[in-house]
């Protein structure tokens, strides 16, 4: 199984009370799958993972594979704050039928280097699925080091990184030594606004929180890298970059309330989702914020 | 029912094979109450929380709620990443009888300011035991604000705050405006190393991860305290001090795996203790690692 | 020449063109050493030495010894990136009359422990004056280690440290190490809010930039402390904290703008000062923030 | 007067006891003027202008001015802390012939975006040159927005940007909006790994400390990009990561002593500086580490 090219990391409608909204989520992400992605990543940071209770996120990846019904893999985030946390939610994943497990390294908890690393090899132990690294230092507060990724890589621990760090000279040397040692890791990149950049580097694939938007261009844009078009790779992320702008333009919105925020917004606007309900302590976009984003949604053509 | 003086966060013993010990957890226990400490705080940073499962929390919670038998109160870190979960760790705890209940600002989710005031509102409006506001930068990456504070204490939200900030400037500025406001809102101070300088500050206790291993010096230095017995105060802060070098001696540790690793090795060598077993993924101190904590004892007249 | 007692960080006025104001500067220097403190710290950071230029660098430093007299020891910042551009401005202050001179570790520079520590042994090398250490890591971004400071107190090199780390713990356990080795290294603290919790840790004096609006409060502190009348040193502390808000209360300004910009304005208030003119890029408080400091002032009774 | 394409950082050889070593500095710029520069920056972070004296940094000026004779516009770093003291190196700048000058943000100074704003008008209205917004928080501690840079640059304050500061997002969005609003302002990265991703997003040139060793490389590299050729430019970037190993390969060294000490050690290994002598406080890099620079040349083909 393959792990490259478009895996949005998948954003999940709630209703009006907070219930997870199963209509349009089916909506949602067939209107993915039809766009021609190649993998789809719930649970992740933008998926509300730690804004969801154990039974919400079993509720997640339940309907979620019931709706892929195996289209694409399905990866799933399994983000804890420590190893025994983290081994508890990765069964449960393989027991609802996850193709692989995204984990970070623990956070809360001030840990080494050396624990970090432990961390990731007692996870593989515990659950032999294709294991990703998310490497999210805006949230765990620590950058993973290439040569652990690739020591962990060589050993078969890891499958690939899911790379929010934020990083490009670090990601340029990870994917480049890489390629030298001969490793079988996919590189995936996170940041939706210089995938261009990131597949000059040598990426794999992205998990764009964009694609939730507009699957589309994301789809197109690794087809044009395939096929070795980089000014059309490079057009593209001109226009997702615009497009990305529905999330710096709400006023008094930060982070997930912001980002998440909008593409929930968006995704309203555009017929998707039924409501654009945040998970607390975070409160939905209103009024003329909605509106900014409707503005940014008509400047870049998806909405009339 | 008050909530000052000193309150240990209870660190756990394991067994060998990473359960929890129960038969050192009840000499731990009964080793802090019989000194005199005004309560216990469980599930706090040094007591693992972030390393436990839910099924763990649950049995620490029940066990030590059976062993105190309401000698003293009992306070419950409910330490999760949003309010969703929050809120099911505080009705768990709530319903094992805890007394008071101990959470901080969101963490791993990226949100502002106001997120953090609504995620107290809402643990308050859901589970109405005593909720005190667990200021730990280091861990969750942001500062409770001093004004946000003291707004949840005035609207009845707030029942105290567990400063481990190591920001002394703010929390001399916060005692004092909470007692120029007439505000009930109970300030301990978890920085075991200048436990007298908060006092000095207005603090009302101390939460200090060093009383597991020398509960004494923390209940005469409060007696101290109150005496107005200053001079003494600092002798014993001095004392302690040097007490707390047991968590700088080992050599490559760090955090979690140096600080608790110290408090268990040294719980170990006092007899307290069976183990020094720590939670994945943490390797437990060995070797010299062990003979230099057992160095700091001697010196400090703690072991002969 | 003990470094001990009460030394303040002078604030220098400056004329409505942005000149050095003289006859405020020699009515702020009496004011200060008529109210008994034990010497004065001149270009650092509330000195604005990075605001000056190296001709009104040198003015300041000839301005003050002329006016001072040998009255109290005269301690000035050598403030500046690297070890040869400090080596300089070492020697200019030498060369001017300081009694002392007050470096900090290099920065802009990315430099590692092993340069930082070279960095002081060249300076003193050079500059065979009793030298401090200026701990700022909110300036310069690295914390000076207590091993290297106790290292370079060991073999000569310094004479003491002046600590604006706000790190009271690190602070507590250079104090207990200092006086177990029997090292004779003068200890300040530059947090004004929290003197008499460094005091309660061996602080040998204080740094407070306060201190040049309300001389006299310090001065009766460090006396208290010397008598042992711990209380005192409490109540005193309190009531420089309330007075400390006149940085805290102008609305929109940050960092040196409301710290100095408050000092000055007090200063201008109480008649010390002409005006309360800043160095470029930063511009005085005004209208509103000016009358925010004059009600602080009024609260705690040093203006009518 | 153009500022586009390869604008090397230019490192600075020094003789062995720390004087400016002038015929190797001839063959050094000669070599980069050979090579197709676009122009030269000097007195930046790696052309040590923080461990540089006044008298030194004019040094620096005067020959390169000799050298260059027009060959190639010079950009000079006017780096120092504020306002008073920039417009004194800029003023000096300007009167020994620099083409264009570079400032930062203040820093060491604790001030906010208005004071960092002003900084730059304030430059600009005292020194009549074209103006480069440095924008390197990993020196200065401060991220420059792009909103302040567009305004700055629409009121031709600004005439562009050397972009250190890491953040290939905030990059890439400058960048469009500079486009779309139409501005005439010049971006240069300088991150010499991923210029490649850089011109995908827009730059308009590099400013690469790596273009030091090998200056061929990047002309090369802007070369392929005028020409569209993106898969040549790729290639390019993927050796230039291969050689930047110089500075990662020293063990034992950190920043600029890893940095600039290797690009200074590779220079001595190809014949173009006599020796690899580094400013005060550091140590040049010597044995194994020299060894470990050389390996790296051979893997590269710069060396036999």
């Amino acid at each position: 199984m393959r792990f490259d090219g478009v895996i949005p990391p998948v954003v999940a409608p709630l209703t009006a009370d907070g219930e997870l909204d199963i209509a349009s989520y089916e909506r949602h992400i067939n209107r993915m799958v039809d766009a021609g992605v190649d993998g789809l990543f719930i649970l992740g940071s933008s998926g509300e993972v730690v804004f969801s209770t154990d039974e919400r996120r079993k509720q997640i990846i339940t309907e979620t594979m019931r709706i892929v019904e195996g289209r694409v893999p399905v990866l799933v985030g399994v983000i804890d704050t420590t190893t025994p946390r983290v081994i508890e939610q990765a069964k449960v994943a393989r027991d609802l039928g996850a193709d692989a497990i995204v984990a970070t390294a623990p956070f809360y908890a001030i840990v080494g280097p050396k624990e970090i690393e432990r961390h990731f090899r007692l996870i593989k132990q515990a659950v032999d699925l294709p294991l990703f690294a998310y490497d999210i230092p805006v949230c765990v507060h620590v950058k993973l080091s290439p040569a652990m990724i690739l020591d962990l890589a060589r050993d078969g621990v890891l499958q690939g990184v899911k790379d929010s760090s934020g990083d490009d000279v670090s990601f340029r040397n990870l994917a480049l030594l890489r390629t030298e040692q001969g490793l079988d890791l996919s590189l995936l990149t996170g940041h939706e606004v210089v995938v261009d950049g990131a597949y000059m580097s040598g990426a794999d694939g992205c998990v764009p929180g964009l694609g939730n938007v507009d699957p589309k261009v994301y789809v197109e844009q690794w087809q044009a890298r395939k096929a070795g078009d980089w000014e059309r790779v490079r057009e593209l992320q001109d226009y997702a970059a615009r497009l990305m702008r529905i999330t710096s333009v709400p006023v008094g919105e930060v982070g997930f309330g912001a980002g998440v925020g909008a593409f929930k917004t968006a995704l309203m606007l555009l017929g998707v989702f039924e409501t654009n309900t945040m998970p607390e302590p975070v409160v939905a976009l209103e009024g003329s914020n909605v509106e900014a984003v409707a503005g940014v949604l008509r400047q870049t053509g998806l909405l009339d």
